[in-house]
């Protein structure tokens, strides 16, 4: 079997100023295709330690993936540390130089003389292309290994990766047959999760079952390990119809689905349209929906009413309602769902108010406190959620959590 | 100068299920009392590779630090790791396995046999008290170096490291002092801030400028190192002086600063209300100005308008105007921007509309195509911005142009 090393380069990672999140997405998708990482090692922008590693992620593996110290100032020298350890010279590649150059051209901007060391690359070395900025990456064979270097900054790497490294790693992995399938959960907890599921997740299970969080999306991976590709894969289609069985509608998705595309084709597919009225979340859940490309065919407008005036002027809601019950109430979370339904004349409308904190919370409505609502023809229902761990995360929350409000409701 | 090694140790952390956010909280907290880590290494759950790297981390640095692997099951394996690098056995401690044992007695649990080798110690070894959870930590001296094994779980390591490990690097450290402050720049790329600090940015230099990029935000670290504290604080003012001077209205802010907080401060120290209008970022801009606590100061209402309709009924925009320029023009970001302050009765307002992608674009009008307008009293000006590297950047990249052109303004 097949093994891989990891470098990154750079001093920000060393002093702490950046998390390297580049390590966990390359060991991720390395361990997908049953080539796992086995070591990984960090250093500054230093030639003698970046060859130094480069040497003893070089004797624990037959893959060597760099990233990072691609730049254009003087603190990038992963490409003269390549160089060195390959026993090369950088040589000026006019192709990539045009190129860099075009990039600068097609912006109007003149290339900074900076720049141009990005053009030069180890003799005996190929380019890879960056279709996202002006790093283009260097990748080598040497003694029958594999090595990449790739930029640091994490949507150039991936994209970087995912074009031109990753089909050449797939054609070097054989034998064991690994295959990842992901379900996406909202609307409990980790523990919860992990008692519904029981035995399932068993350390020495095949498939085996892993649980990430993020904002309140719980992500079971399922890791399927077979002689074959097809056996994996069905190993794994068995699991996620299990789990997707235990769990019930706690799934929403699959794979990298987000709640905001899953709702958005149900939309779609259902051909109704969405208005949105927002007052603690500030814009996040338009900002979601309309994340997703295409969104125009089933959203047409939504409102930050973010003041008390606003909320009435823009979607009429009684002045005498706010002042009744508060503007974190469900009475005017209602009226502003039926304002902004009305409004954009749309199929449903969704309305949130509540408080983010950190200031603003008093004993009968603290913070976190937000009110939900959604209408749609005759109907109109509000539910009352307290959600905790800061101003972030609790509009992010409210937003997410009316997202799947109206995924269960269509 | 004392020098730090760090080495991560765990299985999941080189599957990728973890993102390793130990290193870089240790690397934090070394930089900040001087004492920089040279390099770290991660390695699975194998006694060979945890022996090889704690050699290889002892030639680099005076300081090893490890994290993980100290936990009851099969698979962890620090312990013997540290042992075996000793030269040492390891010895049941029996004030650590009481210790223990109280910890379970304590919540009414039995304690499970598997956690009876949490309280074997290496011979020539101190454990490090756990008061969050049963894994002791580990600490020896062995020819001048410091070495420690804390846990991975963060929250444990964190505490361990903070009482127990943290005041004995503090005395070790010779007395080298380091401040880290950061400058905060929009509106141009890495390479023009290259060229434009020219000499300042030299890799010898004291203190060392190192520059990092994030969705079109560079942050210039200025890292100055002294002494004696107030020394190096001082050179790090000095600094930050300079390049404020040199980089002019480039930089924002400093720190942690966001260009909304920036933003924020000015609008609420110039007592001014601003409105969005927003179609193709869809909320973002609301967003960005909402995450910040304390927005309604300035802040009341915001409208996503994202079809045609939606922007001719809520602000007014007139069809024609739509039906001449089309959507995506100057002339209705103007009409936008205009509708959006009198109907919010705002000082100022700030329209976007633009082609997201990835369709939708055409060659006159390509996607990433936006403009941005802005009006405040009788003035009203709009601006053209291509952006490009797909939808998620064209959005978050125009919403964060729109906050920088209003922080200019202001």
């Amino acid at each position: 079997m097949k093994k891989a090393s990891i470098i990154s380069i750079g001093n920000e990672v060393l002093s702490g100023q950046t998390v390297d999140t580049n390590k966990s997405y390359l060991c991720r998708k390395l361990f997908s295709i049953g080539i796992p990482v086995v070591s990984s090692y960090t250093v500054g922008d230093q030639i003698d330690f970046i060859v130094r590693v480069m040497n003893l992620a070089g004797s624990d593996a037959d893959v060597v993936l760099l990233t990072g110290g691609l730049g254009p100032t003087d603190d990038d020298l992963t490409r003269q540390a390549f160089a060195r350890f390959l026993g090369t010279e950088l040589q000026l590649n006019d192709r990539l130089l045009q190129k860099i150059q075009d990039f600068f051209t097609s912006r109007d901007l003149q290339m900074p003389q900076s720049n141009k060391i990005q053009a030069y690359i180890p003799e005996g070395a190929g380019p890879l292309a960056n279709n996202l900025g002006t790093a283009p990456g260097i990748m080598a064979q040497m003694a029958g290994k594999l090595l990449a270097a790739l930029p640091g900054v994490p949507s150039e790497m991936k994209r970087m990766f995912e074009e031109s490294v990753f089909p050449e790693l797939k054609r070097l992995s054989t034998g064991q047959a690994v295959v990842v399938r992901k379900l996406k959960c909202f609307g409990t907890g980790e523990s919860n999760i992990a008692e519904l599921l029981g035995p399932n997740m068993q350390r020495d299970r095949n498939p085996l079952i892993n649980c990430t969080v993020e904002y309140g999306v719980i992500t079971l991976h399922i890791i399927a390990t077979a002689d074959d590709k097809d056996k994996a894969r069905r190993m794994a289609q068995q699991d996620e119809t299990l789990l997707t069985q235990i769990l019930g509608e706690l799934v929403y998705g699959t794979g990298e689905q987000t709640l905001a595309q899953v709702v958005g084709q149900k939309l779609a597919q259902q051909r109704k349209t969405i208005a949105v009225a927002e007052s603690c979340t500030g814009g996040t859940l338009a900002k979601l929906l309309t994340d997703v490309p295409g969104a125009s065919r089933y959203f047409t407008r939504g409102w930050v009413t973010y003041d008390n005036t606003a909320k009435t002027t823009e979607l009429g809601v009684p002045d005498d309602l706010i002042q009744a019950y508060g503007a974190v109430s469900p009475q005017v979370a209602d009226a502003m769902a039926k304002g902004a339904r009305e409004k954009a004349s749309a199929d449903i409308a969704i309305a949130i108010t509540g408080i983010a904190g950190p200031t603003g919370g008093s004993i009968e409505k603290p913070v976190g406190l937000v009110y939900i609502s959604l209408t749609s023809d005759n109907q109109c229902e509000s539910r009352r959620f307290i959600f905790s761990h800061g101003r972030d995360f609790i509009r992010f929350r409210a937003a997410q959590t009316a997202l799947n409000i109206l995924r269960l409701k269509l």
